[in-house]
């Protein structure tokens, strides 16, 4: 039986879109995009979605206490059976309600090699500071801002040449390409934790 | 004439051998080590300058107040008219009059990919963390803490089977090489200061 993902979003949903483009590929063998859920109205991502005939529900957020909004969407994703949740520009802290109820079960994507740069803006956070190396980090997703667990990273050189577009640019490539890996790893179940460290076994 | 470069370590001074070895071989071309400082007795890397026929100095810190000992530094700095002083291992913050005294013309190594792990224990810190790349970072020296302007970084990959040993050996590989093209960058001067960035105009 297919493992089934459910992806939060709250606007274009790039990521979401090389997620469905993995599965459809074979390369997240064993899965399927079981439903995506934007807490935003006319998310592009969401369009997106049934552009590809794959579910899609819209729960605004405006207003509702953390946990009250998660509550929601925790009961839509429990409705349509998801072994895996993937953030995927998803701008919301999620409450401790939602991560206890998902041990290990949520993914996240940042734009920067954490724990350098959390929080937003990183790509211009890393070029301000003048790093020589930048990336993105895939992680479990704990109560805290870009804290959890890293499952993998990927570095991009940063240039002199180098603007915020242009890194920007680069380090999407790798969020793409990296997101996948990392949700097949997952679903395989060909990791493990000791402590902070994730340790891949395949 | 050749740019002369002083050297402040405190312990084993790993990098300052890099420096000497890639002086000697022509990495770093027009250029001497002029001035070997220790602040404290013993150290080894004193003994591996006099091997060398490069000149030592050593001044005891214990007990000095900071701006009161860097005073003393800086005179045998001048008194052997160096162009560009190097950290290498020199467990001391240096004091804003240091700082100020030497614009631009102060480096240090860290083994981390800077901001991540900043202080000491860089490499268990990123093992622990559970980063999956790891590195380092050669920077100009201000008066805070492994902060300032970055020139060069280098990364290597974190693997499952790493040990603090494991990792600070593939990161000191890295120092040696990327403290000698540091250096040479900037006794050169191929490059210049946007902000906190550091353009390579080479």
């Amino acid at each position: 039986m297919k493992k089934r993902i459910g992806v939060l979003l709250s606007g274009r949903g790039s990521n979401f879109e090389a997620l469905a483009n993995s599965v459809a590929a074979g390369r997240i063998p064993h899965a399927e995009i079981a439903i995506v859920v934007s807490n935003r109205e006319g998310a592009p991502g969401i369009q997106r979605a049934e552009a590809r005939g794959i579910k899609t529900r819209v729960i605004p957020s405006k207003g509702l206490e953390r946990e009250v909004y998660d509550r929601q969407v925790a009961a839509v994703l429990d409705e349509h059976k998801v072994d895996l949740i993937c953030l995927a520009g998803y701008m919301r802290l999620l409450s401790p309600f939602f991560v206890a109820k998902y041990p290990n079960r949520i993914l996240n994507i940042h734009p920067s090699l954490l724990p350098s740069f959390p929080g937003l803006e990183s790509q211009r956070q890393a070029l301000e500071y003048g790093v020589k190396f930048a990336g993105c980090t895939v992680h479990f997703v704990d109560e805290n801002l870009d804290a959890g667990p890293i499952i993998l990273q990927a570095t991009v050189p940063v240039l002199a040449q180098d603007t915020e577009a242009s890194l920007s640019e680069k380090i999407l490539k790798e969020e793409h390409r990296i997101y996948s890996e990392a949700v097949k790893i997952v679903l395989e179940g060909k990791y493990k934790i000791a402590g902070r460290r994730v340790l891949l076994t395949s």
